[in-house]
């Protein structure tokens, strides 16, 4: 299994204290040491840092942990290998263009039989069952909505009955964001926080590490973390339930 | 205009030396400060590093000067803005999936009403007239041949009757990668140089920088490399015809 990262924001914000706590989870306080990635976007495009070694021995994590990149949206993801071999092309999260925008999606848990559903328009370029997931969503977005629909409803109301239709196969822990919204689909383990004013201290599970976010933020902020397992322990992480999904914009929750 | 850089090889291959002599091209010996991008492929997928700022102030090309990696084909691109603002969406190299397999592309040049070229598959993330060129190119591709084709002479021709159509509009230098092949089109200046047994010493034009590959490489080793302008002065450089292209694979051209 995997561990999940997200964060969706109203301003340009840095990541770097919750992705410090979830990288010691990649080998030191978590065994998912079969490589990490992680997608910041800036407007309709995204970059994405992708490494398949362990995220405590990376380079690339170092880099990103020792550098500012702030963003509006964020999805990380650390890999324990449970399907197709540890290589770039099976290292979340996975990028595609819809729209005109990129699309990125990481993945936690097991889908049986998924690489069945057929798909038409987007391929896998990786093994895992993850990918194949990822492009028999984006196919079913794209056949439903060969542009953009002007309210986000009916778009949102699908993806939910796609991550259900896909959470029959297995687990299906999921985030997913297309450049303006982040959707998080809660399979068995999937949990959120919301930071804004009046901003307050909070501290990291996985090291000794503790940010007062009052200095770092402006009242107007509002920046929404979502985990696989809370990251502090000192703030109300909301625990999802099984089978329900939630989306947001703009640091609030706009739908699920 | 902006300057080109490719490599495509017989065995994974570090690019550094190549790297850090076009760097220096991004804002001290040239004058194209307005990002940069590189694409390293591993297997079909590929890696890619974005950064809207000039590679000679980047920390992101401090890290990829700093370490090995590896590779089979490579793209880099640094870029002088002519067309579209600066920003993440209109930095080089430009990738899409098509067949499972990454592609990716990197332009030099002006395209005078690309956009008014129709667009069915793929969009623009940014607003470049470089990254409209490359969704029509791989559009037409992806039509063409829903599948990859067996042999890879129709797909060469059809790649260089596009290219051909696009040089129409202006200025139309690029290298394009699927993953396999890299292809490289000359519209107004591209060069190239193959590596191989017996290797020597050569020295960069850009800084002062000496490498013996004969220690830095087996006798089986077949390294290319493509760029807008040499990048030694001690090394015969073919430079290519305009309305030309070549193909190489495995370091070897197998067509153009």
């Amino acid at each position: 299994m995997c561990e999940l990262l997200g964060m969706n924001c109203n301003v340009p914000t840095d990541i770097r204290f919750s992705f410090s706590g979830l990288v010691e989870r990649g080998g030191r306080t978590g065994e998912h040491r079969d490589g990490w990635g992680i997608s910041f976007y800036e407007g309709r495009g995204s970059r994405t840092f992708h490494d398949p070694r362990a995220s405590i021995d990376s380079e690339i994590a170092e880099l990103v942990r020792g550098h500012s990149v702030k963003s509006l949206n964020v999805i990380c993801h650390i890999r324990k290998a449970t399907n197709g071999r540890i290589c770039l092309e099976n290292t979340h999260p996975f990028t595609r263009e819809l729209w005109g925008r990129s699309w990125t999606f990481a993945h936690n848990g097991k889908l049986k039989g998924v690489k069945r559903k057929p798909l038409s328009f987007y391929e896998p370029i990786g093994t895992t069952d993850s990918e194949h997931a990822f492009c028999w969503l984006l196919d079913q977005v794209r056949t439903r909505f060969p542009k953009p629909p002007r309210s986000p409803r009916p778009l949102i109301a699908l993806v939910h009955e796609l991550a259900l239709e896909l959470n029959e196969l297995g687990t299906f822990n999921m985030l997913l964001c297309d450049a303006q919204h982040l959707y998080c689909f809660c399979s068995t383990h999937l949990t959120w926080l919301t930071r804004r004013a009046p901003f307050g201290e909070a501290s990291l599970i996985d090291r000794e590490m503790t940010v007062d976010f009052a200095k770092e933020t402006t009242p107007k902020d509002i920046v929404t973390v979502i985990a696989t397992h809370p990251l502090t322990h000192d703030e109300p992480w909301t625990i999802m339930e099984r089978g329900s999904m939630v989306v947001f914009e703009d640091g609030v929750v706009v739908g699920g």
